[in-house]
């Protein structure tokens, strides 16, 4: 098995940004198979027998939808900025894509227990480790784009919110034995952040 | 997390329009997994008991199938529409791509207990959020087609559908409480008007 | 809802070519899920019997996926005779993607009760459906085709062998009944004529 | 049903490559979907139990997915050396889809039988399958490229690793039932030396 790095027109980065949208159509859909489950013992079948059966999965459910539609749009904007494809491009983005593949585990398992601690606090760790991996994929592209003179859009507020992000996640991740309601509301807030943060500055390297 | 608002040269609509054909045919395909379950405890396995087993998930798989396949279409007719991508466009599509992921859910609800007011409720209430969803996207379209001067290609006959449509669907929800039947009739008429509307009128704005 | 038909410029196949191969492609990999489910009550876990447990769903897989390969590589190069999107195209398509999304059921049903009359008819049903809605599609773009001048690249052979197939496939069904053995060879014949169909004849219309 | 190969101008490898890649994206994210199984008997939800519960199947999805991106990023650059789409081509990349496909079967069974001889034995006829199918793939490709002189970019140490790869998959398959611990090292080494095989060495037939 041979890799593109020793071609000599280095190939774009379309198939690896259809692959990562594949991956992420497929991940952001399946989580929703895991709402199925309760359906099988209800015996009376009010609206809101079936409205409250499903509550936490279909919350926790919303919650990672966000999470994973703003992971992709942002994605969408980061991967334009890369010049070529690379081998370590490729890897970098296997990794996000592997910690991303375990949303739906970490979905289903809060959904299904929201007030034990451990569920709440490995939601916090497989994000933790989504937040991670995106922000090394994030300097790496931004480090080949400044080799090949490409502006980086992304504005001071959304440089800060990378690291605020994966410090909060982790936070949340502790925090979730002392109380999953404090864990809850960092989940809530990172996603809020992120869709107000194109109103919130101007890109830095433009300027400068 | 940076967002592709702030980046100059404003990227096409093409991505969001593959991410949507992607979770849309993943939707329309793990609808049929639900089908799978009642084949575990059968004994005898004429064909007839086969057929009599899975009739209502069916009926329910094919009604679901031909409501997606409508939305596809127009999915496909509106969103060429869109002159680029906008944050925007990205929410209103991700807030349509929500509901439509939940009819899955509500198609093996139905097709498992088609007689339960409840189960059939919650199938109207989905649809009732995927066709407020997509006339949400639609208008924005629209808007953002009418600032770059492109026809809006609805007939009138179109136009008034969407809004028939909502508030058809909301009401089938609550009609299912007095009558199953009255609403199995609803679901199946909208998607009829639907697959007609092509042939009943001209578009308004390419006339005015 | 608006459709595509009232817009001036007609779109491309290109993104019906690919919501098919999306949906192809699930198809195609979700019907290996079905044979995850003995592996649970296993005790020994010896290499035999293992593959013995999987014998029935393994080689029910096999024999759909060469049935659904075959179908994928015939519909690229059918779509690619087609000059344009129209509505009725778009139908005829769904209308085969909707049995062909039934295979992964029959699939399973016949490979965990291989030799139940009823199931193994189940399976000869849909690809009926299958082939019946293949070869109207097939009909829809060749007339599509003729109307712009281009050529039917159908040998006599596969011309035939269309209508062979729905024929031999309804009959299967109905051997199923009378012998299952019957029924598992034409299930593996019209594959293996249709693999070698290309060495098998000259297009007809090029010649003419 | 007619095939491509009566048609004069030959199709590019684009639908080839963007098929497979669909196919690929949904076996590396079903993988893990296996993992949500053993949280329904869970009763103390201490984030330790949960990672201990899951470390098995974790491991093997791990293993399995660098496996599986290896496998992708070659094909990327693999399939970019074919000059056009023939239906030999389809069948040899069909032929590695389907081994491919039943990785996830492999993965779930050693996932949660890794000290059963049988389960390790089987994920290693599962790899070999996989590597003698992308070898085969890969001298088609070659063979096809150099028809049209293109230079084949694969290192002396690439062209040396598909036949140590397949060999130590089959030898690690029989391994299994001596130690399974011989058997994980093999199924991580391989991948460790394909990660490594880009900077091992210069391309043969660029050089030649």
């Amino acid at each position: 098995m041979d890799t593109q790095s020793t071609i000599a027109d280095r190939p774009s980065v379309d198939r690896i940004a259809a692959f990562s949208d594949g991956v992420i159509a497929i991940i952001i859909t399946i989580m929703i198979l895991e709402l199925k489950i309760p359906f099988r013992d209800i015996d009376s079948f009010s609206l809101m027998a079936i409205i409250r059966e499903i509550a936490g999965p279909l919350l926790s459910y919303v919650l990672s939808f966000v999470t994973v539609a703003i992971l992709l749009i942002n994605h969408h904007g980061m991967i334009r900025l890369a010049p070529c494809a690379t081998p370590a491009l490729y890897w970098w983005n296997a990794h996000l894509l592997f910690w991303t593949s375990l949303i739906p585990l970490s979905t289903a398992t809060m959904g299904e227990h929201p007030f034990a601690p451990g569920a709440v606090a490995f939601y916090g760790v497989v994000l933790t480790g989504t937040a991670v991996s995106y922000t090394l994929l994030h300097r790496y592209i931004a480090a080949l784009a400044k080799a090949s003179d490409r502006a980086d859009p992304r504005s001071r507020f959304e440089l800060v919110l990378d690291y605020v992000a994966m410090t909060a996640y982790a936070a949340a991740a502790a925090l979730a034995f002392v109380s999953v309601y404090a864990a809850f509301a960092i989940y809530g807030l990172i996603p809020i952040a992120y869709f107000l943060s194109p109103f919130a500055g101007k890109p830095t390297s433009v300027k400068g």
